[in-house]
């Protein structure tokens, strides 16, 4: 079977050089006759993984020392937990956005724990768009303003990001690395790995250092951003092997020209689909224009039986993970760093195509 | 670089012919087109992949319907903060039983959170032993007994676990597999994956259903036992590679004879190397004898200076991860299913050589 066209929105497609190299280490990792997953994480030879992954992210990304890097396990789900518990003290309120699915997970677990204030939610249109600076109405002494910078599902994005007084919490699972961002206007970035940065089962928090101190006494040690940032992200076994991709897919990135290369490149990409989207009144998009996404693209064909006919057929020609999410159907392409210029033009081609036959 | 004799604490040795096969599939697994980590958590690719690692599970330690088998991630540490949090409701009490230095995480994070008595502690006698049953005053109403069944820094373990009204919990991560054990026993099994079950970054729960109910409404939904049984580990996206790598390593078990035959061959590697330890008094083993582990050994040479030097030594011959953990010092071999009797033969001869020069 060759390798598949592949736009699965997470776990995803990985640049085929990483995969490869992970594939030629995979009995002996730089001469220490073992795998990577067979050594020690208190070795010399781990360190200079996890080093190598720490210094990667910083450097892709211009992250200062007033900021600590965390290898956490969990993913962004733990986080939704951790945010709350560490960064709200008691009697205080977190402010939320509500964007979509992801975000909303986020209030879920906010509520759960004390006071949640929902600023704005896109539920009644669907969450079909990201709402203007002027629909916030930030809570005056909030602990913090909770945004998720990317919608996975609604394929949704803050193109620009609120100016907050409270420190600005951002989830980037579904678009860190993917495009220019300063860093220093948030608190702390959130990601789940199994999109842009790696395998699943590894999430990167990118916390200031002062708020790592902020949890009251009675937050369980684990669940302390200080435990494991005083450790750095070893006070207890780490997710090794995803640290050891992860520092694979900096590497790589590093060599295509960073972060800026690539957000030049994903651009193209997404404006080549919604281009072929747009050329037609056969493919609908349900997204207000200005808040498009450009790593998950959404759209509708005329009827579920097509979406349905598009998704088995794509497949078939080599091009898969397109069916939207259960929650609110259609079609998705995700389009992630290692996705390549050619998978997308091979998925327009096929587009083309299908209308042709089924239009 | 030829492959090294491993004895690393975890992460640990893993079975080559293991390593080979995710070596072969790394590009494609089962003719998809993709590595498993880029597939989608929500495929019927992956999903097969992750009901074969819990019948696996399952068929080796004879797990029955009563108990629900979840694949989590954040190690032993994260199940340290969910155990109290889901079993222990307000105002009760949790018995703790303290062996050494896992015990005594688990213990930390207990009392941050509520009521815990310490049944008994060996921290006086260095954790040298496990107690006697009729040194446990167990509580009367206590929610649960928590013991951890192998401490793989002190090197001993409880030969018979204690019997107990309340639900009895047990880390088992640097053992289980190793041993044939009754389920049946136990309300609550757990272990982190980088031992005997695959990569770190994956914990193993098995737990009696009607205990992962028992949480009270203030629990964040993500730490609730009945939010992973109720969405089959799948509610948030798992460690796909550490599942993928355990059900690799469940089929090498069984191929390899089960739990019954691991437990044999097990039993003689330990063998073997405590009759080198106990054949000199060169070396000192400084555990009891009816508390030695058979995973983790643990001895002593007749100087910290000595000890130094047989690491270095041993290294240079092929003989990696012997260091003792850095909190007791000494000379550490953990034998893990996939450490071979030829790797214990080669550290019985270095020793024997090692004495010689320097005796």
């Amino acid at each position: 079977m060759p390798r598949v066209h592949n736009f699965s929105a997470g776990p995803a497609a990985m640049p085929l050089e990483v995969l490869q190299k992970a594939q030629s280490e995979m009995l002996d990792l730089a001469g220490s006759g073992m795998s990577v997953m067979e050594m020690s994480h208190r070795s010399k030879e781990f360190q200079a993984v996890v080093d190598g992954a720490e210094a990667g992210i910083r450097r892709l990304l211009g992250v200062s020392d007033q900021y600590a890097v965390l290898f956490l396990q969990g993913g962004a789900s733990l986080q939704f937990v951790m945010i709350p518990m560490n960064l709200r003290r008691p009697g205080k309120v977190a402010d939320y956005v509500d964007t979509g699915s992801w975000a909303s997970k986020a209030i879920k677990e906010a509520k759960v724990a004390g006071l949640t204030n929902v600023l704005w939610s896109g539920k009644g249109d669907n969450y079909t768009r990201i709402p203007k600076t002027q629909e916030l109405k930030l809570t005056p002494d909030a602990e913090y303003v909770h945004i998720c910078s990317n919608e996975t599902i609604g394929g949704i994005r803050w193109a620009r990001f609120p100016k907050t007084n409270a420190p600005l919490i951002v989830d980037m699972s579904s678009e860190i690395l993917s495009r220019v961002v300063d860093v220093s206007q948030f608190g702390l970035i959130y990601a789940g790995a199994q999109k842009n940065l790696g395998p699943s089962g590894l999430a990167v928090v990118i916390i200031r250092k002062d708020l790592a101190e902020r949890a009251v006494d009675n937050v369980p040690v684990f669940m302390r951003y200080s435990t494991h940032v005083a450790d750095g992200s070893m006070y207890n076994t780490p997710n090794t092997w995803g640290i050891y991709m992860l520092k694979l897919v900096c590497e790589w990135l590093e060599a295509k020209g960073g972060v800026p290369a690539m957000q030049k490149i994903n651009e193209e990409k997404a404006s080549r689909l919604y281009n072929a989207i747009d050329s037609s009144s056969y493919w609908r998009s349900p997204v207000e224009k200005e808040s498009r996404s450009i790593m998950n693209v959404v759209w509708r064909l005329p009827s579920e039986a097509l979406e349905d006919q598009f998704v088995t057929q794509a497949k078939k020609a080599g091009l898969v993970g397109l069916k939207g999410h259960r929650s609110v159907g259609g079609i998705r392409a995700s389009l992630y760093n290692a996705v390549t210029l050619e998978s997308v033009d091979a998925l327009v081609a096929f587009m083309k195509e299908f209308e042709k036959k089924n239009g």
